[in-house]
């Protein structure tokens, strides 16, 4: 960010850039990004009026997008501006920070002494989490997870840490012989998951568990499972001894399983901050906050290792950055 | 912000600077400006140690910092950035933002449509609105108010939507003749503020009341008075032909008062984006999601005219922009 800018503009660009932040959620909340895909043009009064909006209020946000080129306005006509697509695609990290996390972002200076780390003090808007979690699945991560699926053989699936379901519900979809169970260790996400498995219809390939995926024992649903997936909550596992253990004995308590598929978001490999891509800076602090260790690239490897898994394929997304599919195979039989 | 960055970077910059912001009000509540100011570089661990604080969340908000150049982070040690003395100024108004009225901003989306725009919608946090306000009238505006009140004779001052009474306090511990009235609406404001009164033993010249500043009438205390000010408040005159009549009747009502000194934002003279200075897209937003009108400087200075007053002295402020200091005489008398 050392572009020559003075002091006094900096300050303004960091103030206006974060009530852009705020507009780019609303936008999304608003389905402006939609109206704006469907028509090159929007007449903002018609607009406000057909959705029954407070016109002043519609106009601020768009000045807001408009700072950050999402939008252009022309009096009372607003148009696409040139960073439109790439919002279009980023709002759901953008509903993460500003809605999902604000709460704890806010109270980034409390938070840091000791004595106000007790008790309830990660507040998240859980349901703001996971609706940006579901569109950065759509938009970014499922295309490439549904390719490294490709010519993998298996009847069985589980899925660790998994939400509401979403990513069970599409692969016992696409393969009608396909039997899954999924863990997670939220009551809610389980609950609106298990209802999204019965509108589909799926309740008897499909069971989804309430639970802690580091305990998998009790459940007898997990002997015969050949592919596990896990995404997004790898850094749940740590501290690093108690993960080893835990890949380990998948190995040992699931003599079916073939495949372990994780996917998580990694450590930055360096601290410079200039140039840290979408989404890093956020994930890391908030996981700073939270008191969660996030481990490195180099520390994955280092426990497929050590925990008797050989990778054999390796998918790095650019965005989320810093965010890896590893396919892991046994160690004994790859 | 047209700046040659690739789209893809302009959404990464978005998101950096919204975690940059939050660190900025960070910084401020475990009071890092004073820390930085006094010593030129500080151990990180040593910091952490002494003020009792988790340092994995110390140093996230010292790399959300360095992001914005406020500080340098060499491995253990922080020092001063290139933009420190910048954000030590400005923090208030990052405070405002980011703290105060965070939950309206979050809710931006939502409070744009009518539905939404009932009961209690608008959600602030008073307390560090009320902070950061004392904070940026020290840093930004005291000096230029104090200005403009030397060689002005009275004995007898008001102060409508006199928060928590600072300014009336300061007057009257300057003068030990002088005599003080201020209201407020907010209850909590004034109960704050008749305890700093007491413990300034200013009970006997400084008295504060709960109540609209629309509607002196019903209070004898505001009867001699000989100065009125008004800071940060007066867009709630508005609508206009409201305002008009009210200031008419100061002139009416009171026959005392000679001088009236009004201080307020006003709308920016332009839509343009790019180059808004920092605070007017904040405050224009939210006054615009809270339904509140924001006049222009030239709506202003027609009031003035239309009322019987003549404006004698301005005084605009850089910071906040679009800040002016208006002293007002009778257009009778002046
Ligand atoms: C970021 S979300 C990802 C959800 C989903 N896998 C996806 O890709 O969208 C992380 C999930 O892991 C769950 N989780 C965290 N720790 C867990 C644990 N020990 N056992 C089971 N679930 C856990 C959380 O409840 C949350 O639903
Ligand atoms: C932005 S604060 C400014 C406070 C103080 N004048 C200062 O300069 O820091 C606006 C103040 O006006 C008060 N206020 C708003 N409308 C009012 C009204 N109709 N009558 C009295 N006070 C009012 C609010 O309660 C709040 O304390």
């Amino acid at each position: 960010m050392s572009d020559g800018v003075t002091e006094f503009e900096k300050s303004a660009q960091l103030f206006n850039s974060s009530i852009a932040g705020w507009a780019v959620s609303a936008a999304w909340d608003i389905d402006l990004f939609q109206a704006l895909t469907e028509a090159d043009g929007i007449d903002i009064p018609w607009f406000a009026k057909k959705e029954e909006m407070h016109e002043p209020s519609l106009r601020a946000l768009l000045r807001a997008l408009s700072y950050a080129e999402v939008v252009t306005v022309d009096a009372d006509r607003v148009s696409r501006g040139r960073t439109f697509e790439e919002f279009a695609r980023s709002k759901g990290l953008f509903q993460w920070l500003t809605k999902g996390y604000a709460s704890l972002f806010r109270r980034m200076g409390e938070v840091t002494y000791d004595r106000h780390r007790t008790g309830d003090f990660i507040r998240r808007d859980s349901t703001a989490v996971s609706i940006a979690c579901r569109d950065v699945n759509d938009v970014f991560m499922d295309a490439a997870f549904t390719e490294v699926l490709a010519g993998l053989d298996f009847s069985v699936a589980a899925d660790l840490g998994c939400g509401s379901g979403e990513r069970l519900i599409q692969l016992a979809r696409r393969d009608p012989s396909l039997k899954c169970v999924g863990i997670d260790i939220a009551a809610g996400a389980v609950e609106v998951g298990t209802e999204a498995v019965a509108a589909n219809g799926l309740q008897d390939r499909v069971t989804l568990i309430q639970g802690d995926a580091r305990q998998l024992d009790g459940h007898p649903e997990f002997e015969d499972v050949e592919l596990m997936t896990s995404f997004l909550m790898g850094h749940d596992f740590w501290p690093r001894e108690s993960c080893v253990e835990l890949f380990r004995g998948f190995r040992t308590q699931l003599p079916e399983l073939k495949y372990f598929l994780l996917c998580d978001t990694h450590r930055n490999p360096d601290d410079e901050t200039a140039d840290l891509p979408l989404f890093t800076m956020g994930f890391e602090t908030a996981h700073a906050l939270m008191g969660q260790y996030i481990p490195t690239r180099e520390e994955w490897e280092s426990v497929f290792e050590e925990s008797g898994w050989t990778c054999v394929k390796r998918h790095p997304y650019t965005t989320p950055a810093n965010t890896v599919i590893f396919l892991l195979e046994r160690a004994d039989r790859a």
